[in-house]
């Protein structure tokens, strides 16, 4: 992965029980352990196999969608996925949603020490079947360790690269007047399950978080209707963030029909108890779709003959009055304001 | 900078002594806080401001190099750089030494909670700067905040696109028997300094480290001589480390003169108190060229023409004898295996 690393030697296996040591980081010989018996078993492919300081990319043509983020969600593991599954997912998504087709990963880790190694090969595996069920190549990579209590197990950044196929153009200021919004399933799934393996609600089981990579559903939308003029992943902040965002750059009006949003029983009494908004809690395999009237038909079959759009339903439209507001019809007939969530709802669910 | 962050919305700044609560990491009207205050007043550009799920690029021609690095250092500020610095210079060199043009860079933070948000300033303006120097722009983003403990002040994770242009090919697999062995200046500065800036060892202002974006010397040697044949940066495990990966990649022997490798006294001397030997020291500004040796002296001169080149000197020569192997010529004429190191000298040293 970087120039340190060196390679051609011939490292110890891992045996049960061993932890992750201040040296796994330092590029000597134990950084050398943890990368043929942890990364290159489960990414190993010819670019990343080179482990040069760079991977080099021959890029299909056109425009070049780059994307980062860091994850940091606690636990590490809930019902769902893992750190593992949501860092790949979360990344290909936001190429995805750009209308770029994801290719490649850079994946960082940062590993406090005593991490089990069992727990990092664990994630490991865990990202290697996401970026395979995404058809993404991890291809570079770096690791650091951190003494105990500078760090929490393991956190990991990885940044994407995507290709933007010609007469793709998708963008967060292209909604229209007119336009249908169509959300791909349920939402809240994801805070809410990563809320539930945090505290004991008694709801364990019930709530299973989405994390899904969105790219091919992405295709197939695509395919289905030129007029899509924008799509987002409602992840923190959930729904009601991105139908804002929305809303304030494209300078246009929203209504949405609360009682057309799927929301999961479990779901929806989850929140209940605990006073929370489902519309504002985090989804991770989720998207949210604004398109030409004439082509939402065709858009919603394409996403309901796919698995992660099985549940897409529209939920509102696009309006030109009350630019830059979002407006809910409530279920008792009433309108009100959706604002975008104001502080922190719970901390690291990503 | 992710979907997450709302824009458009009219940030309260900060005030003195503020600090990152966990609410900056939400992706609410805190995280757009320090997005419009701190992020956006030092990165700005006309991709990043379009503050989209991803950036969008249009790329030059050529293979597309890539390369991720999480950066952890401690402390955070240090004689002679900072995490801000680094993170910018050692993802700029990572993508230099593979003959690429650095161009693009995505950074994403995991702030711990109660960072002064002015320490956070004076680290992301210190990247501003650096990526003013290497010619990069900071395309795209992500913030986390961890709770107090979880983390230590601010890890930063920078990822680089580059392209390399045509007719240059440089590989760690290479160097070939008779090509010279330069070093662009001294070796040890930047693990010293870190080490005296954490330890008190009466050395404070003497010892300071080389962090530096070496592109620029880079392009000028490209220039000089087509007989390069491998570039790395001696970070981790210093210059020990880098020779050996070559050695063992293109299976050749190296053959260094141990009294020709040039090293400030500061550092010489501190090495001896503690112990350390400075060829497995790190670097952050210096580079080690393979070099062809009817070029290597138009390589050397353009070296020393450059400011990060000016003590650029010939420490050795590739044979085709003891393949894999670094033989080093002592001052007192004898001759020692150079090892890569084994174990952590330093830990978070980058």
């Amino acid at each position: 992965m970087s120039s340190e690393t060196p390679f051609g030697a011939c490292p110890v296996p891992f045996t049960k029980n061993d932890r992750v040591l201040l040296g796994h980081g330092g590029g000597g010989q134990l950084s050398s352990q943890l990368l043929e018996s942890v990364f290159l078993p489960a990414f190993g492919n010819p670019i990343l196999n080179r482990l040069g300081d760079q991977a080099m990319l021959e890029l299909p043509p056109g425009r070049v969608a780059f994307t980062t983020d860091s994850y940091v969600v606690t636990p590490m593991f809930f019902p769902g996925g893992d750190i593992g599954r949501l860092s790949i997912c979360g990344t290909v998504n936001d190429l995805a949603v750009g209308g770029a087709r994801p290719l490649y990963i850079a994946a960082a880790f940062i590993l406090e020490e005593g991490l089990a190694i069992d727990d990092l090969r664990r994630v490991v595996e865990s990202m290697r079947d996401a970026a395979r069920e995404a058809g993404v190549s991890v291809v570079t990579g770096d690791t650091k360790v951190v003494g105990k209590g500078s760090g929490d197990k393991v956190y990991v950044t990885t940044t994407g690269i995507g290709v933007v196929p010609a007469g793709v153009n998708l963008s967060a200021d292209s909604a229209r007047p007119g336009d249908a919004v169509i959300v791909s399933g349920t939402v809240g799934d994801h805070g809410m399950a990563i809320l539930a393996a945090r505290q004991d609600l008694g709801l364990q089981g019930t709530l299973v978080s989405d994390t899904a990579p969105l790219n091919g559903l992405v295709a197939r939308m695509l395919v289905a209707g030129r007029e899509i003029h924008a799509l987002r992943d409602p992840t923190r902040g959930g729904l009601a963030s991105t139908l804002n965002e929305i809303a304030r750059a494209s300078k246009v009006g929203v209504e949405i029909d609360e009682g057309s949003i799927p929301l999961r029983d479990e779901v929806k009494g989850a929140c209940e108890i605990l006073g929370l908004d489902p519309l504002t809690v985090a989804n991770e395999g989720k998207l949210v779709a604004f398109v030409g009237a004439s082509h939402a038909a065709a858009v919603l079959d394409a996403m309901r003959a796919h698995p992660l759009g099985r549940d897409a339903v529209r939920i509102g439209t696009v309006t030109a009055e009350h630019p830059n507001l979002v407006v809910l019809r409530t279920v008792i007939g009433g309108t009100r304001v959706l604002d975008p969530p104001h502080g922190e709802l719970l901390p690291r669910i990503c």
